[in-house]
Parts: C-alpha cells; structure tokens; sequence
C-alpha cells in the first residue's frame, strides 16, 4: 500500500505515531503551519522546518542526532525549552513500547546500542586514559571556555560565575544568589586574613576575588582557559587586587608541589580531571595543603536517577569534551585515598536548576546580540545543554555537590569548629 | 651470658628494650611497687602485676592478646586510659625499628601477619556471607546490648542513648549533648506531627520517644535486643507515649515490606549489617519508605587515618561481633545503588571521643556498682574499648556520619527546603 504523500500528511502521520499520547508538556507545528496533536498551546512547541526534519531527529534512534537536527534547524523549539526534554527522555528511557514504534517506523533493523553504563561500570568503569593528558586537557578546556569572553558576559551575572548559585532566599537574583555562593563557599573554608588560598579552575575570577577583597586572602588562581586567565587578571587589577589575586594559566598538575596553601577551592573544575585521575588530582590537592588545611570541592555528579543515555553523547560532542562526572561516592573515595577526611557534603542540585534557567532564558533574550559573537548553532549548543542540565538537575539525573574536606595534621586532628553553626548566622 | 633473673631485673631490662624512648605519656609499675622508665607520673601508669606480665602482653605480637592480657588482669592501666593507647599504636603502627625489638626479644620467628587490609580489600573487599544470618545477627546484637541494662544504666546519660552525642555548646553536659543530638537528627528529619517513623535499631528508645513527645509522630522502633525492647516499651508506657510508640523485637528485614513511612532513622545500627549487606539494607529502607521520604542513617565508618590492625581484632572478639564500620563512600555507594539521592553528610567524630571520654569517665567512677551487675573482665571490655575508641575517633582512626538521604519522587523531585538554616536556629 503506497501513501500518497502530501507535505503535510506522511508528517502528521508519523507523529500520531510515533508520540501517540507520550507527550505532556510538547506540542509540534510544521513547516506550513499545520499544528499537531491540536492548536492548543503547551510549554514547548517543537517547530518542524520541513518534511524530511522528523527522520532527522529520530531515524538514528539517538540524543546526539536529535541535538543535531536542532543545531542543523532541521528543527526549533519555542517556548520553554526546558519542557522539549520530554523528547529526549523518550529516547533515553526504556518505554518498550515506543522503541517499538521507533524501529517499526524507520525500519531500524534494531535498537540502537544503549551506551548507558551499568551500575558497575558507573561506578569503578575505566576510562580512556589517553584522555586528560595535561595538552589534550587544555585544549578540551578552551574547545568551552574560549569561545568567547563577551558571549558569556550576555548572561552571566555580574561577576561572570559560571557555576551552580545558592538561592538562599527564594526572591534572590542572579547576582545576587552567586554572591551568595561565594559568601556560603567562604564561610565553610572559615579563611583567616593573612592565609594563602588555592582556587582551582578559577574561571573569570570571581570567587578569587571575592575572597581576597572580603576576606583578606592572597589567592593563586589557575585556569586553562586563555580567555578567563586574561580578564580575571584584567578584573583583579581593575579591582586593586593585583598584589593579593595572581592568575596563572596553568594546569593544576604543573603547580610546584612545593608550595602550600592554607585552603584550596575547586568549584566546577574536578568535572574535567576524569574519574581515572581524581586520585592523582586529589593527591596533588593534599601536596599542595598545610596539614589541617581545608579543600571545598564542588562538582556537578551523576544524579541517582540517571538516564540510560541512547548512543553517543552531545554533551561529550558538542558542549564538555572529556567531561566526566562521578557519582559523589566516587569522588569522596579518591579523596580519602589522598587521604582527605570527609567533613561536609552538601547536594545543591535544585539550585543548579534554577541557575541554569536564569542562565537560558538571559541568553534567550540575549539571541540577537548573542550572535555577534558567536554563531547560531553556537548559541544553539548552550540553549540545549543548558536546558537539558537544568531538567537533569531538577529531576534528579543530575547533582552537584560541595564537599568540604580536610588534610588533618600528624595526631590526625581536623582542627575545625564543633558545628556547622558559623555557616547559618542569623538573618 | 646469662643475666641473673631477679623478679624485676628481666622486666626493666624488657622495659628498655622494647620501648626505650617510644612512650610519652605512658610509664609503667612492677609488682614490687618500682616505676618505669622513672618515678615523674605520667598521664597513664601500666601497672605490672606479676613478672610474666610483658611476655603474655606482647609476646604474640598482636593487639587481641595484649587485651586479653588486660582482661586477665596481667596488668591493669591507671590514671587516663585513653593515653596508653600509645601501646596499641606501636603493634598496629608500622614502626619497624619497635617490630625489630619486638621480635629479637620474644624470639618471634616472623612478623606477625599484619591483618590490617589494603586500601581496595578496605574499600570493596567481600566478608564472609554466612555471617549476618538474621539468627546470627540477633545472637551477635545480644552479645553486646543484653549484657545488662543496669550496667548500662550506670553510666550512659538519663535517656540512655548509646550513641555519638552532640556537643553543640562545648559546655554541655553529656545529658544535653544527647538532647542536642536528639533534636539535630529531628531537625534534620524535619518530622511533622501525624508522620510515621521507622528508627531502626532503636536501642532504650531516647530517639523513639523524643520524636513523639516533640514531633507529635507516630513511630516504630525495632531492635534485635530483649533488653532494649523490653526497656524501651516499659519507658513509652511510663512517659504516656504507648499509643504512639511501637517497639518490636524484631529484625530490619522482618518489617512487612507493604508498610510505609514518611521517614526512616537508624542511629548506631548500620555497623551490624556488613558492608556486603548494606544493598540489601538500603533497598529494605527504600521499600518502606514513601516516595519524597528521607532516611537519616548515623553510623561509624573507618576513618582515614586508620591504622593497620595487628593480628586479630579485640572489638570482633569482645565487644561487637560480625561488626563492620566501612568507610563512608561504601556506605553511599549501597544508598545510592537503592535509589536514595545523597543530601547531606556530617562528620561528628570530635563529638563521639567526646561522647565516649562521658561514658569512661562515669564507668570508672562506677566501677564498684558495676560489678554489682557484670564481672571484672566485662567491666575492663567496656572501659578499654570504649577509651580506645575515643582515641580512634580524636585522632582519625574512626569516624561518625550522619547521612540525610532522600528518595526522589516520580518525577525525581526530593521536596526538600533549598537550604540547611533550619537545622540552625540563631540561639
């Protein structure tokens, strides 16, 4: 039986197929206008530009070519993006009967290979150590972080922190709740003025310069990113910091294992060490800390209710080459074995969403000046991954945690208040 | 050349020899009233009760057999006990001049084994399986808790809560520091009135009964002890608490699996599961736990400065049979792999030696009323594995975690508030 294909009819088809009743949150509208399933209005509508865009979603089975069709405008999607991951969870998940649908419609001679991991491999697996060579790493870190400088400032916050915000108070700004961060991530170093502190992928500087002005640190940043090391130091000067804030462009492996610092930071850096090297990264960590001293990290994990992820990934493609992210047990198994104790751990996944949806729609209503400086599907890679994150963070796929840790002296002392009070003062 | 044996020349000689100028804040007394290495008192005095004494401490070369030495009253410790754990140091510590001395004066032919286990034995390493039975687990939770309640009575606070306390003012007394402990984990639960509670391994019931009387929930305590259970539902009748407070006498996995709570606690328990059954252990609290619902788990796990043990274990052989104490990301490694999201992780080790120097301190001082209700021996297990866990816990050997788990909802929602302020009230 041959249908008789018309620009809109194979397409209509296809989705009565294929979606049925699966989709809450996502409506389609093609080419010509014609909207599917009715013309009521939902959170996301996804905006098919021709009649070929469905196979080039879908016809792979895959999150990478999914993506892909988005970055190609093979499709759009308006509204909130954030509710289109209705599509991807399809994809990533294990409802039988839609693969069923999948492979029946686009004759896929069978599933594709489901690369999620299994519990054991999730947890011990062993990774390409060929990756995270400090070269390879470095040029990984700028494939993200040089893009560049003025793109990201559209839709940062002020002080350009590019990592999870701590919403204290619900009616927080953006800037407003990243200083939060700064001020919640200095008090659990309890920094002392006069003492040296470590910032470990310092990005554009703000966390090292808010210690150095608030709390009297001489703070050593290192980041592999040309662009940050250039205007952090740009931004430290600015700021009259220049004699207590020294930026180096350096990976934290070629730091002089001599030197020693009073405290050590890493706030979204550890997510680019690979769980193969966070022993050496935390072992280095332990070199470069008096005994006593304190290291907060704080690194986006796998959530407990991660995904299956359908083939190759775009996040590894497109967005965080290299990127990997344990989950929290993991990491704090490096650290002891660095010989770390573990004295806080704290899961801030709801505020990463929350960042992360400050962060997409800034750069939504940035678009047009967005593209000055970078091209659309450049733009498209963040809207996506930045969407996809803040659905991950809210659903739990997704976690990000701050472990505070120390280096206890030679009796084994920790040398740390009795409570985590002094972190709550009174409103 | 034969020295001539007079009843305290071989053991100064012995003095000497195996300990020379290791010791700082032990000395020792002969039988016969003379001090060693001088008569300047030190903060722990070893007093010698017989010429044999040194041989049958360590001559076997392991810490069980230097224990043992102290149960039979071969030689008793004065003064601060936690201090002559500088004698255990040495045989778990890897000091090879002392093995050398050690072995060249007991003639030892080899080392003894070194049973202490390599960081992945530590880590994954299997146990035996056949251990944690439910009957055996009961024998083994019997061995320890039915010993005596009014030994326990004697020197436990006015609760009898027999856990890590909370020293949250360093002037409290161990009455309020148990309070304290109580309210933190309630805080941390953020119980309300009319919600069930699990407290698995509820012990005399201080938390079972705290929780109704200020919460206004409805619990269920179990425990694998006749004399805890028998106490504890006596103590709900008297406190008028009987309609609201269920003990049963009864293993974690005999819970009907269909029951639901609205929040699950175990303190002090998870040590008697074995880490081979700690899977099994989270996925029973996942099943009886509604989705939303969290699961604070407090529990004592191998610190990062544990010391290699020498020979067989005193605590497996005295104190806590079938024990085990993994290190903290074992333990949310089994809760993650149940599906329980990590929120929160608090190392309160400083506040368990403190716990435990209360319940020595008030042991001694009840020594004689002790014996009323066990033997001598038992009252020197107590003391001597309470002292040196103490020193275990202030010096990194051991630590203590509480660890707040959640299990997500549907849709991977925890519902939890965005911050831990309300744990910390301003005083």
């Amino acid at each position: 039986m041959t249908a008789i294909v018309t620009p809109s009819g194979p397409s209509l088809a296809m989705l009565d197929e294929l979606f049925g009743s699966n989709l809450r949150r996502v409506g389609f509208r093609l080419w010509d206008g014609t909207p599917w399933p009715d013309d009521r209005s939902r959170d996301a509508t996804i905006v098919l530009r021709h009649p070929g865009a469905l196979r080039q979603m879908f016809a792979a089975g895959t999150e990478k070519a999914l993506a892909e069709a988005y970055l190609r405008d093979d499709f759009d999607i308006e509204g909130d993006i954030e509710a289109a991951f209705e599509l991807s969870d399809l994809l990533s998940g294990r409802d039988e009967g839609w693969w069923t649908n999948l492979r029946t419609y686009f004759h896929l001679r069978r599933l594709p290979a489901m690369r999620g991991e299994s519990e054991s491999a999730r947890m011990f697996g062993e990774r390409d150590d060929r990756q995270h060579t400090v070269p390879r790493d470095r040029q990984a870190v700028s494939f993200h972080y040089d893009v560049s400088n003025d793109f990201y400032r559209l839709w940062l916050d002020e002080r350009m922190v590019y990592s999870c915000a701590y919403f204290e108070r619900p009616e927080m700004s953006l800037d407003e709740a990243q200083e939060a961060k700064l001020r919640h991530i200095c008090r659990k170093l309890r920094l002392a003025p006069g003492q040296r502190l470590l910032d470990i992928g310092c990005g554009w500087g703000g966390l090292s310069l808010y210690a150095a002005r608030h709390h009297g640190v001489t703070v050593t940043g290192v980041t592999l990113s040309r662009e940050q090391a250039r205007l952090a130091t740009e931004r430290a000067r600015a700021a009259g910091l220049q004699d207590r804030v020294t930026i180096e462009l350096r990976d934290y492996r070629e730091l002089n294992p001599a030197r020693m610092f009073d405290a050590i930071v890493s706030v979204g850096m550890s997510e680019h060490v690979g769980r193969t090297h966070l022993p050496a990264y935390f072992r280095r960590a332990a070199q470069l800390l008096r005994p006593g001293g304190v290291f907060l990290n704080h690194a986006i994990g796998d959530g407990v209710r991660q995904r299956l992820r359908a083939g190759p990934s775009f996040i590894e493609a497109y967005v965080f080459p290299d990127s990997d992210i344990p989950p929290i047990p993991i990491v704090l198994q490096a650290a002891e074995g660095a010989g770390f104790e573990v004295r806080d751990v704290e899961n801030l996944r709801e505020h990463y969403a929350r960042t992360l949806r400050h962060w997409v729609s800034r750069l939504e209503a940035a678009h047009e000046d967005a593209l000055e400086f970078v091209n659309e599907p450049t733009y498209r890679v963040w809207r996506l991954y930045m969407a996809g994150s803040a659905y991950g963070f809210a659903h739990g796929a997704l976690a990000v945690y701050q472990a505070l840790l120390v280096k206890p002296d030679a009796d084994g002392v920790a040398h740390l208040p009795p409570t985590r009070h002094d972190w709550y003062p009174a409103a």
